[in-house]
């Protein structure tokens, strides 16, 4: 399985530390002979006919026909009615499942060992619908929006993720005893869909309750789906169970293939070019990806390697407790691969 | 100052262990010699006049005229159109403000120590509106309602909260890159109170950042104030930090000096009536109680009395980790403020 044809990335290395962090990333696939061609496609959002705004249609074009990326941290518009990248991007190519495993790190201290979940989180309506009004002065509404077909879809997802990954349980988030309606239409999917895994325990638990009981024990749950703003809260927390957002991988799941995998911490523009950035979120995502597109072996050397280097502790970027630079960190996983072959 | 009158407090002992550990909380006031009577109170909700869920009318007579009340667990209704106790009474005395102390215990592991923060948690609007529609078949929205009154009204309780009890910051939760509108009235309101407490810093910071951090240092936080549905869940991932809701207390500050303190653990039906529940988050309820009636040296002295029970470990229920019943664990209380006279 190691003699296959290229296949093409779409790769957005994003600002800041972006860059040379995309450049760890492409020096260590190269090192792992992973057959990945990239594509480099900018996409600072411009102002399309009628003025919405848009991605750029060359990143689109590429995204369209490669239906895979990668992509590096964006900063955060400044602007005034400009949106945010992330939200335009989950639009654009409608991903709807955003999906975190998080898994403890060897030798990579936390209060926590042995933390092993994944948050699966619908990421196109919820809270996130973006209806908003002005009842009278003083007094503002946000609508949260939920659809049997989205819910469907995202119990689906989870339950397939959980089979096609050697996963046991499925939990549904939910706070169904304050909005019945909304999260009890989540609910009544998740339920639904479940009926069809019976190889799949499923279970379903409030939203505060699991909150508390990850905090005492993480190792209890095992994947977790929600709606879109419960996700954004449970896929920070559990990431800072393991380390952080420097060491968390992420993938956006679309319909009709696509799919961007994403490292979701910042740009950290104090240290970009400095050669101090710590790559193993967007490394960790682009293993993520080799795994979407079946490339397994390429992914697990890769991840191997990043684990040992990380376990090692002689050669850690400064956020993980050391005193490497970037391509120091990077060049120690590529030798490990190397050494594996 | 151990000399006042008595005071008369609504006790609602509840259900499931509610009875046993409101006993073990009268008898440790009463070794205390804490000048409080008791008038106990029944609150199963009847229906009255125009169908309406209410309270019964002796126990909203007792509340209306002490203004302070302390009660245990309720079960959660099971029949369908019945109301959440609990939701009933927040609306039924305007209980604005949910407080939450989460304060390390010495003695009781947790993964952390030193946590000493507080979540505020507005308690009356937001997704807890109850109003949800079918828009169409298979898509329903629920509103999420905030008001400039509401939230103003919250800022202010947290920054007089926080100057009271000698703390340094208040930080502002909110998604307010999301929910523009509602959280962004929200955020705008704190804003403009902290204009009026110079003496306390004032900070902002999204939940999902808050989540992530709170779990990798919970000792940066200090008073949190935010929207309802994110004090559900904040106050529930914090009391998991400090060893969970069996030794967390709350209390419900209403308008005109009516407050209702209050464990937030369940009714425990598998060990009701046993000997065997743990009464301290009770206690340390019924010890914000007494704080907020001005009795600190009651207050204080009972706290001690608890914690050193608990550091002692001598004699712990199960749940703490002992095999000491409800009225050893108590009777250990007891002794202990007996010598501290
Ligand atoms: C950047 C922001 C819009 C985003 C969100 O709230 O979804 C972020 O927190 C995330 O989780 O990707
Ligand atoms: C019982 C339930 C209605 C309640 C809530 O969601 O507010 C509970 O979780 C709480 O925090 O008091």
């Amino acid at each position: 399985s190691f003699n296959r044809g290229m296949q093409t990335v779409t790769l957005i290395p994003g600002d800041g530390i972006g860059p040379e962090i995309s450049t760890a990333v492409m020096k260590i696939f190269e090192a792992a002979k992973a057959p990945i061609r990239w594509e480099e496609r900018n996409v600072t959002a411009i102002k399309g006919p009628g003025g919405r705004w848009m991605i750029p249609p060359d990143a689109k074009e590429s995204m369209d026909k490669s239906k895979i990326g990668l992509k590096g941290p964006l900063k955060t518009p400044i602007a005034a009615g400009h949106p945010s990248m992330n939200l335009l991007l989950r639009k654009t190519f409608d991903l709807y499942a955003n999906v975190r495993p998080c898994i403890s790190i060897e030798g990579y201290k936390t209060p926590y060992t042995d933390v092993d979940l994944v948050t699966i989180r619908e990421n196109t309506e919820g809270e996130y619908s973006g209806i908003e009004h002005v009842i009278v002065d003083g007094v503002v509404q946000s609508i949260k929006l939920i659809t049997e077909n989205a819910s469907r879809r995202i119990a689906e997802y989870a339950f397939e993720y959980a089979r096609n990954n050697q996963r046991t349980s499925v939990t549904a988030v939910h706070k169904a005893n304050i909005m019945r309606m909304s999260d009890g239409l989540f609910l009544r999917k998740c339920r639904e869909v479940a009926e069809n895994y019976k190889d799949i325990k499923f279970t379903e638990m409030y939203l505060d309750t699991v909150c508390l009981n990850m905090v005492q024990d993480p190792t209890q749950f095992d994947v977790l789906v929600m709606p879109n703003l419960y996700g954004d809260i449970l896929s920070d927390l559990c990431a800072g169970l393991i380390g952080g957002l420097g060491v968390t991988p992420s993938g956006n799941i679309g319909a009709n293939g696509v799919a961007i995998f994403e490292s979701v911490h910042g740009t950290a523009p104090d240290i970009a070019g400095m050669d101090l950035a710590n790559p193993t979120a967007l490394l960790l995502s682009a293993v993520m990806m080799l795994r979407h597109m079946g490339l397994h072996d390429y992914g697990n050397k890769i991840q191997t390697a990043c684990f040992d280097t990380i376990r090692d502790k002689k050669v850690l970027t400064k956020d993980l407790g050391g005193n490497s630079k970037c391509s120091e960190f990077t060049a120690d996983i590529c030798r490990r691969i190397q050494d594996l072959d």
